[in-house]
């Protein structure tokens, strides 16, 4: 039997909500456009032995929602199959059975499967990381996608390690962003590319490395092995895919990796396995959501022990392109699919 | 100084031969066929500050050595540039100054840059393993480039362990036939592909595993999954590269790990990456030649520790195809060019 929030408001002030029937979330009425968002009263999620349910205060934006509104990227088994939403940042209000990780009020934030494009989910409790005070939730929000997404691919799969250089592949993108900081956090020299000057010039002004502007040609090859002094990127973290694989594997050093993380550009690439052998390089293919309970415990963990002190310590920070309300969802897929933004499009709840 | 092999034949009576000004060896006149493969006195390599020399015994042939034959694969540095041959069983002859890891006389074996087709060759001391008093040497010259690439890509590159399954292709070849050798003895299940039945059979007869035949539709994929109960495999050892690539990643397991050590049937190949994404899969390219020498120790040191062990307790077993005379190097060209023989063709010295 979960334990509600207490509603007599002695034991914290966050504003927690009492219990209603239904709650807000934004439905997919159909595959389509951002006009397909639209809000609705849904069932008010109860948690279950060792899961929590979080209000949520804010949420973000991410490529997989523009997909799965499309019709184009399934929820994975367990999650609302017409809610999007992969991250949140809230407080937790009920707790389930056998939960003795956290405690009602705590600010939490991580990765969900789905669904957080609402004021409510349940979650495990051990998918939760704390929320450094330092943090808003707002600022919470747009971490865990970015973040995770960035310290999985580059220090738990690539082993990027102090003195290396990764080139980071749509550098203003959340991931992108994050990624610059966490190379820079390790020690790690970052080499951004993007497709405007306005966006390198925001990267150079985070202190985020080098820039490399892809012009319309498409190319970057060339210019990675020139500022690398000919000896390429040890790591590269592409979310473009089809058109860069190629280009990836030219400019990587010597048992090189790279990491594909996001094929906007395409999803086949040519595979030229004369210089894989050469350079005794490897290609790994990445992806945070519909991992196994324990491995999203694992990616709780990274965001609480690794990432969160950064965060304190003010060697990381949230990039948010915009603040919009969970209400103009349909307006925040709009601007994503615009790639003229910088950073996180933040939904507050 | 290097100190030569005593003359007076007090400390050992291996055989072994006075130092002559030349030595016999097998060279490329020019880049060609078999033909162009011709013995010649060379003048005899004296050994450095912690190099020794060995008087080869046994050496074995390789795809490579054809391939530098016809001038497609050049010698890396500090090897001879015209002597074939990437593998040696024989006795250490004169050790130079500073070597404490070996002494004169002992029976040897490894991997080297080249020039392993002649009757002396000099190394790194620490580059060398012991050969296990059970094993000839002309067995002994059958094991280092086989299964070290085995050991190598599966346990140390792959992370093969108990309870997986590795599709091995190419099974009967050298490094197929201690492919599946090694992820036997390690407790994993091994699935072998062959372009002859006559070859699985021979397979089976060693008890490695199950044996899928292409046939003349190069398709295996489904096999593979039909016999993993539509799991995949967790690793495939691939030999031959550009068009095993795209059903390699479509019979996977998630997590899947796929190793390329060769590319007998082409350089390009397309990787759909989506797939990879879902799979969470990799592809990594590997070659044994042109390590670096901490690279080099590292391997002679997984054949001296893991492997000969496991030759001594009758686990693995080298697969000698034929045994030939080193004059008769152009024959073994020829033999591995037919692609009928299985398992190695060694050439005593």
């Amino acid at each position: 039997m979960p334990i509600e929030a207490a509603s007599d408001g002695t034991d914290y002030d966050h504003g927690l909500e009492l219990r209603h029937e239904t709650v807000r979330a934004i439905v997919i009425r159909e595959p389509g456009g951002p006009e397909v968002l639209e809000m609705r009263e849904v069932p008010t999620p109860e948690p279950a032995r060792g899961e929590v349910r979080v209000r949520i205060r804010a949420t973000a934006v991410n490529r997989a929602d523009l997909l799965q509104r499309l019709g184009r990227y399934p929820a994975p088994p367990g999650a609302p199959p017409d809610i999007p939403g992969l991250e949140i940042a809230g407080e937790v209000d009920a707790l389930g059975d056998a939960v003795t990780e956290l405690a009602l009020g705590d600010r939490v934030f991580g990765l969900v499967g789905g669904g957080a494009y609402a004021e409510h989910v349940v979650v495990h409790a051990r998918t939760l990381a704390r929320v450094p005070a330092s943090l808003t939730l707002a600022d919470a929000a747009a971490v865990p996608e970015a973040f995770v997404t960035a310290w999985d691919a580059l220090i738990d799969q690539a082993n990027l390690t102090a003195g290396e250089t990764v080139l980071v592949h749509a550098a203003g993108s959340g991931v992108g962003t994050a990624a610059l900081q966490v190379a820079k956090a390790v020690g790690a020299q970052g080499l951004g590319t993007a497709r405007t000057a306005e966006k390198l010039e925001r990267c150079r002004e985070l202190g985020l490395g080098e820039g490399i502007l892809v012009d319309d040609d498409g190319t970057f090859a060339d210019d990675v092995l020139a500022r690398t002094g000919h000896r390429g990127a040890d790591v590269v973290l592409d979310l473009v895919g089809g058109p860069y694989l190629p280009q990836d594997l030219a400019c990587l050093a010597q048992k090189g990796r790279i990491i594909v993380a996001g094929t906007l550009g395409g999803g086949q690439a040519t595979l030229n396995l004369h210089l894989l052998m050469r350079k005794r390089a490897s290609v790994r293919g990445t992806v945070l959501r519909a991992r196994p309970l324990e491995e999203k415990i694992a990616t709780a963990q990274a965001l609480e022990r690794h990432l969160a002190p950064l965060f304190v310590r003010g060697l990381l920070h949230p990039v948010v392109d915009s603040v919009l309300q969970l209400e103009q969802a349909a307006e925040g897929h709009r601007l994503m699919q615009s790639n003229r933004t910088f950073g996180k499009i933040v939904l507050a709840v």
